[in-house]
């Protein structure tokens, strides 16, 4: 029996992680980890209703052995020989815009354990995958891909939460698209410069204008052209942000 | 009558100037701008003799005078009331690597003449169409992308002419979308990290592998899928390097 | 009875830390803190028979209840109202230089609890004892001064570990800097980017010369120099490499 | 007779360039350079009458028979062997904050002429000098600094003219630190943030408070300061700003 391709998606919640699972859908089997089921469930049942495969597995994306279990079910449901064509990293943690003396060490925490030690754990557990599609020839280059922020770039005042982790993990992303690229794999960082259009961001920017909000579709559409790109094209970081954002 | 859009390639060359007309050129008439006409009579031939429409036009970029003729006869060809769906400066000058002190004075200056003030007057020449082309409600929001290259972000040693130049075009296209992004046109800048795999490149980098050279095509797929982004999903700057590539 | 304005310094070792120690002796009383006693003792003794006068105290830095105990043996030295004129964050851990997918979690985790959690716990810790010092009107801006290295903004191949914990300590320098900036305390960030001269190094880079290493004392000297900047001419960042690195 | 080290300085106007002219002075006969006499006339009698020495001669930085001139005036006056133990190019144009479109092409070109060429003939003309300078043994590695600005960093929107010349500079410096800095030629590039307090801004920022400009004399104690940094430990970049700026 052939091997089968999958592509791995953690962090699905309403926004990015359930466009980009849509979207990479309708090429492969996709896995939704998410640590609470309620944000995986309907997406699944839909992507299955539709005539795509999804399955989701709670997993806590800052633990090495909930990970590892994540690995676990997954190849005892594609088989122990499944490759990845793509694992996107869009978790995230810790965001609390306040003043630094007040800011609690459990939220400082929980960006590192989410951005840094998530980034770290969901990469060593999905690139053996990877790898393993680079071995399997999938159609596209296998496809690392981190869902980075305006603070991943610029740690601003009051910030110091959410930059702190968000710059880990491009870091992590920068060494492992020097490292795995020559391996086959193409490693990616999105730096999403602006607010998502989500129902939580409804009532947001509403006097910018229709487009003042990026599109996660949009994004999903992104991720999509960077996991198409060949080898020979391998882009490592994009800037995503609506085009009446002051930058 | 319908006004028209087109799309417009400065520095048409066997390369990624020429990909990227014929990509367009799915879509677009396509005007080729290069000094020398051998360099764009037989793509425009091509794209006209294949279902297409291209000009070329004999075209020094760093002359204001010559690319305001260049706008004369794009206007008489195409209407006055043209509007531009992408315009894309690919021209670049003045690359010598070679010790700082032997560095001739007019290398450097090419590089500047070139780099800078080409990218300067192609823009004011340009924008206007774009604009127009907002105006026109153009399918994707009309994009102007600039090629850059590893020198356009690292200067070094021994390349100060041509990373001086690309630094400064770098610049320009960032301050045009921050101004021009919330009017509607799409600011683009790509950072060309690597060789590209073109007739005069054929030699290189033969023992590095297949894959170890930029796909033209590749970098033409990556523009058009940057012209495509809707409004709310702009991205300014992306690499693009051979998998195999150090960096 | 005046208060007092003290210099405390994190991550004391045989390098730069003693050396940083030693010149912030000549003008306050210098606190030390590092895990190992053996790390301060000789440093203290010199430095208390040199006419300084300096305490080392063994704290664990990514400890909170470790660095409160330093804060509260701190007072009972200096007394309640102790203000500090400098605080610097020289500690680091996690470096391992290693294929991603044999790099061990522990490691990981050390690179981000050092230089993150460790960098966010010694500032909280020490801001206000700096914001003191600003009360106190201390004749040099109070410093909060980071030590960075390469893997601060490069995240090489292989250098996952530690470029992560380095990228995120460097974030929240500059989220810091941009809030305690205009609150007086004069927030910074250096990249160490080479190799120091201390005994661990002595047999390294012995055919590059005899500048080939940066020298602890220069980099102390560097320190100094950031403190003593007027509110008028804060710098954020400084680069400190030899002559001869390439970079 | 013994060779003697001189200080040039390009940009001699009432700001950064006479605190840095001043500066120097105390250690070095100093050249000054500008277009117009009456910017440095003055200067040279006051450093002349407080016991230094100072030259000046009109020079235009952006055409290099002017400058071959002024470096012919300086070794008739110094000696046919003269060394330079500093060169610092303050010169900057082209500052014209306005929409693109309505910008200029005289204005973006005055900006590159000065920043860009004007750099690359500077550069070329006094690195003989500097490596003189490391022959003669100079105290401190002869330097070459370059004067940026917030511009140099970042290109805003309406901001075309002045941040192209900008980042060419700032290329341009990288470079020449990568090419020289092993030959013990020190090259730095400034980052100014912010506004220096200089008669013409006398009345700008008059509610930020009293330290909300930079203080010319400081950025010339900063630039001393990487003047006497050791061949061990070379600064490339720093940033200067006001406590109380944003960024």
């Amino acid at each position: 029996m052939a091997s089968t391709l999958i592509a791995i998606v953690a962090g699905v919640g309403p926004g990015t992680g359930a466009s980009v699972a849509r979207k990479f859908a309708a090429a492969y089997p996709v896995v939704l980890l998410a640590r609470k089921p309620e944000n995986y469930e309907n997406l699944a049942k839909e992507i299955n209703q539709s005539g795509g495969k999804a399955i989701g597995i709670s997993t806590d994306i800052s633990d090495s052995a909930s990970v590892k279990n994540a690995i676990d079910v997954i190849k005892k449901e594609f088989g122990s020989d499944v490759g990845a064509a793509a694992a996107i990293f869009n978790a995230s943690g810790g965001f609390l815009r306040t003043p630094f003396l007040g800011l609690p060490e459990d939220v400082f925490k929980t960006s590192i354990a989410v951005s840094a030690t998530g980034g770290f754990i969901f990469s060593q557990a999905t690139l053996p995958l990877l790898l393993k599609g680079v071995e399997l020839k999938s159609a596209h280059p296998p496809s690392l891909i981190f869902t980075g922020a305006t603070a991943s770039v610029k740690a601003n005042a009051q910030m110091a939460s959410f930059a702190t982790g968000k710059w880990a993990l491009r870091a992590l992303s920068q060494s492992l698209a020097k490292e795995f690229g020559p391996q086959g794999v193409h490693v990616s960082h999105a730096i999403i410069d602006g607010v998502i259009d989500i129902p939580r961001t409804k009532e947001w920017l509403k006097d910018a204008g229709p487009d003042a909000k990026l599109s996660a579709d949009g994004i999903a559409n992104d991720y999509w052209n960077l996991h198409t790109q060949p080898r020979t094209n391998f882009t490592w970081e994009i800037d995503l942000r609506p085009a009446v954002e002051k930058w």
